[in-house]
């Protein structure tokens, strides 16, 4: 099955949002593309655009025929402040990948730039705005039909960087990489939201840092906030691919694991379906993933919430739902295996009897 | 840096293990072409060689970066009593996409078969060594440079493999899925070693089902069978990136969690490092991986065995030696991971505290 | 090494606190006795003290040498409501029998009652009143030395309690078995324990139902309640010795380990010292246990704050601190388990890896 | 119910043994009374029968009243190599207090004896039956109905055990501190069983240092092992009350937790009963316990073998099958917990997400 209209224009994306359709997102490309060797943990910048393009045209084909709408052009980190002169390269590079593989299926181009580097040291409102503005310039030249500005801890450059996005006249999404603590000035996450809807965004929500369940709790509390102050901007979750009920404040990024431990963490595509569902039951219709977050992850939600949207993302040929595949089976115990409740109340071992299930935030 | 040698005929596996180094195999195509999107679990067959030759150069792309010396044929399942009459094409698409991909670097290309579907119901030598022949007919039209006969859980099918693959005239490894308990009809690790020699193999070990500690254990007692029997053909090893301490005589198929729930039992890049160490300790020289194994698992035994090596893999342009690019990292919590004690003696969580740390067979 | 003051009258419950002086509590019958072979699971009720009365002499005794500096009458449950005619009888031998042992060392008597369970069906003020004021008449008989009112789910009956209590003219000691999400009517902690201290209790806290941690958590928020309305009675403290940190509103009963299968949870020496001096900390200086918490464990307590109060408990003789008895071990590996940092730092293993961590509140 | 034939006198060990009758031992004194205050860890000796005798009463009629028909005297390590003088005065008054409490229901005297230090530094065959002969003075003037040799690291040691016992004419069990390995020169546990066999020990298994599971499969090594040299003594095994699946070949005292962290291991009611009926099955006859086995954990024994035997103990009173007491609870949730399947089937959390499962023996 596909998604109906494939001919003419594609629809943006509020166009959708405020149809009430889902939207979603895409996910890793960071962390993934340093498994696969592209990308070096530490730097986590995204010179493979133009170094290896031909891996990142493929992931971004993985995540197109996983059900992603999306594709966010790979320029996390990619202002000037990171990369120095290579910087612009780099976002036209990104733009034209992302735009190739977006036009072989439904998905839209989405500008994306996160916080500087620089705020924590200088809150210079003029010199940051300037980074993203330069950004924004390759954008607008490549005509990308959204824009994110993602991955902020301090609510106050979020909406500086929704100021600049806001220049070019496209929709805007915004998400900050913050728990159900709030930001690191103790901002809550509903007193954030609403402050990124009164400088106008139009998409809000969390991204990286925190696993499904804790980002759906931020999330909640949003929600909240924003229906106190009458706002309803449309929602968005991008959290990680892995579980970390057991992270503080500062995300995943103080656990002891990150980045090179996380192994243990990874979600299931059966923990993603329910995060999918309950996403879409608290009302987010824009709903990815972030690190950790592999191509078979955002299956997972296209295959949730195929009842809901029509149809079926094209890599699930490959897949059939809640593994009934396995009932092709030689061996019987494993297709018994081949049915939903199996899958749904798995407990999945470790297979390391060494190690703890939670660890304690290293900080 | 680099191998020596770029100039000149690639040196033939047999050329490299006389002479005691080590050969870096490649590792999970199916596993990891599942979460990429390509292929179906419960099917398990390579199609994506023609159906998306892309996703498959990628992959093979990727461990040749990590530092694979082999560039083995995505034929797992591709013979004519799986895949009809697509099995030939298949076949030769594999081996034309190996031969591409190494090329760009110092790879030879291994033609792979495996234990066919009607054995356990026919023992028929006759028409189960058609199979093999066929599939060694394409292997020989496209002159591969060596040949794998992989993941045989009866040794006396193995043994056929080998007496086929043999007429080509080329180097012949054979490895088997099984553990310290044996084959599936009782014969010991040892015993079977010592039946693949005598029937000419060239390199023997074991691949897939168990992970790297058990499958070096299933090696220690092929080693010690062959030595006894005054043998020493070359060893070679290609375990799941999964621990498996858990799993009975059957292996990680199993398990409740295979193969939707394998997550938490993924390794980390240090768990590989010790493994690779252990393996070159025990004398086996071809050193890869199976299910599981990613190219940055693949990275990490390369990483450790350069000292023996002298160079590393193109991939490790983008990782440093036991994370020490985190030391550029901004939080001095996390510049205080970039370093080998750290890494080493990480126990890492699972972030599931409901979840249990080993499961029971399910058979 | 032995508390000042041997002879002459014992100093009451209010003299030592007032003076700032840590009161070690006594702990566990119910689950101890229950193991012991006296008491019925699912019933809970202390007829061991006149059928078995030296096993519960023996358990008192225990607790005296561990340093419990109160003998409670094993009275819980013991109202007319839960053991019809034998309710009086129960009283006064658990009278005698904790008079008896608190004559051997330096402890008090407490006369304890605890919630009814006719509250939950008929908020029957006057009944349930007369229920307390008949226990309370034992009590006066036997001349008691100070009142427990403990494990109460509602603060409104806990309040009928203390007024019940303060009717005799004996130092009233409150406990509520809340944890920090407030009472079952949901009345807060710290509004809990400001309504107690209105009511005239001298002594307010919370007992059973949470672990260690919890029951500190609880505890600071009584304190911050108590201390924003001005009031400062003294605190208590009798948590489980049980580790729950998984447990919901209701405390432990809600697992789904009650009663039968709590074992793994049970806190070792070590764990309770950490409480002590947290407790300690915290400004608490009545300190004891409630279910789970053995004679071993109030030694820690004593153990802990030996340096305070400058004494140990008879059972020290028993013990040496930290472990250090182990120097005289034969194995040398052992040996050297005879320091603090070793037990401190310990964490201990299940020995049950098909096990979870934690569990849900099966409700 | 109450076993057959109250008058007259006891029927003897072998009596009940020989007629297939199961014969339910007692349990920890050292373990249980270190955290009751009157043994010190280290040290393990049982001085409390003369400094404390209503403790060792009370805890022998707790064994009693569970269903122990066997009273063994608290004589561990009451040698004179390990107590000096006093050695005579507790081997004396142990005897007194068994045999008192062994009165009061159908259980037998057993005079015990375990190995000496002084063995693993002299191999003095004469020196060390001197101290069995001492300590066996003692119990041919008291009287005992049998005599055990337990904890023996080393057959030849237990064989002189044995050979001195077999002096007074009674029966005599002897059961080894060993694992499936052997014992500390390498004796399989079917070799030291032969011996003592041999020796002339009547009853013959394993005790202490390992968990019920372990300790089964050592029993059978030896059941086997006796078969094969076409011997069949009685069988016994008095494991310990923990999990101890990770320890090597000395057992528990090497676990990192050894002695002071052990209480997440404990072993419910349930796996004892689980434990009892293997242990049937496996054809003991003689089925007690040793450190850590508490008197609910005997209880268990007899409510699991009472179809076999007919009664149940008088501890019984409190405790009814299967938790079906619970089905007097006032929350349903906790009533449907009143059934044998749940607690069968019940996988017990730690409570202690931060813990492993397994640790590593210590050694």
């Amino acid at each position: 099955m596909a998604p109906a209209g494939g001919s003419g224009p594609k629809r943006g994306i509020l166009q959708r949002l405020d149809q009430g359709e889902v939207v979603i997102g895409d996910s890793s490309f960071l962390i993934t593309l340093e498994k696969r060797g592209y990308v070096k943990a530490g730097l986590w910048t995204p010179e493979a655009v133009v170094e290896h393009p031909d891996a990142v045209r493929q992931l971004h084909m993985e995540f197109l025929r996983a059900g992603s709408n999306v594709m966010q052009t790979f320029t996390f980190s990619a202002s000037e402040d990171n990369m120095d002169s290579k910087w612009e390269e780099v976002n036209a590079a990104a733009c034209d990948l992302a735009r190739e593989v977006a036009g072989k299926g439904d998905a839209l181009v989405a500008g994306g730039v996160c916080q500087s580097s620089m705020y924590k040291y200088h809150r210079d409102e003029a010199r940051i705005k300037k980074l993203f503005r330069l950004q924004l310039e390759v954008f607008a030249r490549k005509n990308v039909d959204f824009l994110i500005a993602e991955y902020f801890e301090h609510v106050e450059e979020a909406v500086w960087a929704v100021e600049v996005l806001k220049e070019l006249s496209k929709p805007v999404a915004v998400t900050m990489c913050i728990g159900p603590e709030g930001d690191m000035h103790g901002v809550t996450p509903g007193g954030c939201a609403v402050q990124l809807a009164k400088a106008g965004a139009d998409i809000i929500g969390v991204n990286c840092r925190f696993g499904p369940r804790t980002s759906l709790q931020t999330l909640l509390l949003m929600k909240q906030g924003l229906r106190a102050a009458g706002l309803s901007p449309h929602l968005m979750v991008q959290p990680l691919g892995f579980h970390t009920p057991d992270c503080g404040k500062g995300g995943f990024v103080d656990l002891p694991e990150y980045p090179f431990g996380l192994e243990p963490r990874v979600a299931t595509r059966w923990d993603i379906q329910k995060y999918a569902r309950e996403a879409y039951n608290l009302g987010v219709r824009y709903i990815g993933g972030c690190c950790g977050f592999e191509p078979y992850h955002i299956r997972a939600i296209s295959e949730e919430l195929a009842p809901e949207r029509g149809f079926l993302p094209p890599a699930s040929e490959k897949h059939e739902s809640w593994g009934s595949a396995l009932n092709m089976h030689t061996k019987p115990w494993i297709r018994a295996r081949a049915r939903r409740e199996y899958w749904e109340n798995l407990l999945p071992a470790s297979g390391r009897p060494f190690c703890p299930s939670l660890s304690r935030p290293d900080v």
